[in-house]
């Protein structure tokens, strides 16, 4: 296969990515506590049901539902109290026919009763005796032992991406500790003669700033990844392929941001087509911004090379290397895109053949929501902090309309 | 005012609390590489223009525009090759009238040049001359001196919420430190005679794992606060007041995670309103579910009382809790929520006067999605591992209609 010119689709381009490389499996144990945003490596079952007693869901009275039947305002059922279940305590107290015990919303209820008629369903009569107003059927405001989750029942799903809410569902059974999978290593190089490190203070003409490192830093974070910024390698065929194998050894994906001349960009694709077998899936991808992108694998691992300039390397980095992250940490359910739809602002044209992704501010106009294109020559850093996110014209349509309706999904 | 019975809609309880706290308006200066997702505690200007050069756009030749006038595929210019621009390297050439540097994308456009003709556009004639098949006008394939930013030009307002992008504008100016607002930190305390720490491998019956504290901190995180697990405090008046004032003294936020009892909700209550000045804002928010909540301002401090049942405190945790927190930072565009429109499965009741907040699974049905309401006696840990997130039946609804539209509100 040539490795130039073989141009796809960006979910094409995604979809033979993924099927090149496959789920690290590699875990380790970490504290639940910790444990927000990570994948759990295994599934997770109840070691104990839950409740593990029988809870009363009301404040009121614990009772056995037969005597109360037949209860009503006007023919109350009397019954003697005979103690108080405190909170936090088992219930030591033994309920005959015709008794009744205090009970509190989540109390442990005693073994002999079997429902709770609640506070407000009763009358007082001194301190010994409560009228029950109205009557319970068996079971009724309990909880049963396992109706939350049997023991043994799947609390949580092998790569699962941990909510708050899932941290605490297992911290309720007491797993202080949770299989998670490691976070996949995604080295981050730069080359191009013209870059410096972002912490250089003073440029000469002709030097810019290396940000993409940082950027794709940031966006590995959010994904679940684990960033290494190896900083900025010389434009020299050697130099380039010799510190693009060594971070690969290291790492378990290599991104390769590539300046922003052709020269450069061409010797990276070669220096990629080096690494490895099966080596580049695809050379370009139909989209713009950021159709000069690269994507190999090699052996089992992903390999991209993309563009220099900023907005088209974060908009290929969201496409194709946060889905390959997901992908490697066996992710069912990754964080969703936040996005929002709105008109847009102006017609924008497009080329059939690719699919453009237009930066856009989404402003409020007599309560409704447009999107208005933020444009910039050749994609500047101001495209970047003004915009709100982007919006997509599909591979062949011509382009949108001003008032037509369009998701803008948010930069992450 | 009576500290019981002031019930107010979600939204009329936020904005109540908003007018009673300010943001919080302290800084710090953190490395901008580590400032993803902290929020800018001042304006930060262009220290200088960008790019500070005039840069090229294009592979291609720098020429003087004008000596392109005219040229076409018929009739070409014919120039004379004198140099080349390397990348990152200033551009020394002197172009005089009838002559061309090669320069690449990116490059320094040298002093007397004012355009780039495409390579694309050129025809070779040996290493010396080339000739121009189509002019260019003047300033053509070239970004100007300060043209993405200019010098003093605001790159992001204060009380931005930085994201990637952000993080590599700023890097883009060489500015390696950023004055980012101290995150507010948030106490989270709970009492419950039945409660105990997560860590206690067994239980007594009657007792149950302390989660709020857990999933309230998950939430405080990325809300962007620096949550302070505080444990839990015994169902007792002194003690309860004393660990409440203590909390107060040293954060910025109070949240109180109150059992599930209504006696103790009443102690946490009375211990809210011993607190200070203005004291309690609202007792009960209608909401379901999460109604039991308190809101109070105390010396310009955010107190909540959050319900012990953990559907309930998450719910109100998102709809109150974190934008005050987004508040106190002072922050101009939070994350949006994560959401999508589905249509709901089946019928769900609701009662007017409350908003519901029901939550659901989302499921993909030919390829339709949909929302499956996810019910469980007294909101169990099931619902909350179970469900995506919720839909919001409004406070006067009746309810919804099996195949209605709702916008399902991913957890966070």
């Amino acid at each position: 296969m040539s490795i130039f010119h073989n141009v796809r689709p960006p979910a094409e381009a995604l979809e033979l990515m993924l099927r090149h490389v496959n789920p690290l499996g590699a875990g380790e144990l970490v504290p639940t506590s910790e444990a927000l945003d990570r994948v759990t490596a295994a599934p997770v079952m109840a070691p104990h049901p839950l409740p593990f007693f029988r809870r009363g869901t009301m404040d009121g009275f614990a009772v056995r539902s037969a005597d109360t039947h037949g209860a009503s305002a006007s023919l109350p059922a009397m019954l003697s109290i005979v103690g108080e279940v405190l909170m936090g305590q088992s219930a030591t107290v033994d309920l005959r026919p015709g008794e009744a015990a205090v009970i509190h919303t989540g109390g442990h209820l005693p073994e002999a009763a079997d429902a709770v008629v609640p506070i407000e369903d009763t009358q007082p009569l001194g301190d010994a005796e409560v009228e029950v107003l109205k009557s319970v059927a068996l079971g009724e405001n309990v909880i049963q032992v396992g109706e939350d989750m049997a023991k043994g029942g799947q609390i949580l799903p092998s790569g699962h991406w941990l909510r708050p809410q899932d941290i605490g569902a297992l911290l309720a059974f007491g797993l202080a500790e949770i299989p998670v999978v490691t976070r996949p290593r995604v080295a981050l190089l730069s080359t191009g003669d013209e870059l410096v490190s972002p912490s250089q203070r003073k440029l000469q003409p002709g030097q810019i700033r290396d940000i993409n490192s940082h950027t794709c830093a940031a966006l590995t974070l959010r994904a679940g990844g684990s960033p290494d910024v190896l900083g900025i390698v010389a434009d020299q065929w050697e130099a380039l392929q010799h510190a693009a194998a060594a971070a690969l050894a290291l790492a378990d994906v290599l991104v390769l941001s590539a300046g922003s001349s052709v020269s450069v960009r061409d010797m990276t694709a070669r220096v990629i087509a080096g690494l490895g077998e099966p080596g580049i899936l695809f050379h370009g991808v139909a989209v713009r911004p950021g159709k000069p992108t690269i994507g190999a694998a090699v052996n089992d691992k992903p390999v991209f090379g993309l563009p220099g300039n900023p907005v088209s390397a974060m908009n290929l980095f969201n496409l194709l290397v946060v889905p390959t992250i997901h992908h490697l940490l066996g992710c069912q359910n990754p964080p969703q895109p936040r996005q929002v739809q709105a008109r847009v602002t102006r017609n924008v044209a497009a080329m059939p053949g690719r699919e453009d992704h237009i930066a856009a501010r989404i402003v409020s106009r007599d309560g409704e929501l447009w999107a208005e294109p933020v444009f910039g020559k050749s994609n500047l850093i101001h495209t970047l902090v003004r915009a709100d996110g982007t919006f997509v014209i599909p591979l062949d349509a011509g382009g949108v309309t001003a008032g037509d309706w369009v998701t803008v999904r948010y930069f992450r």
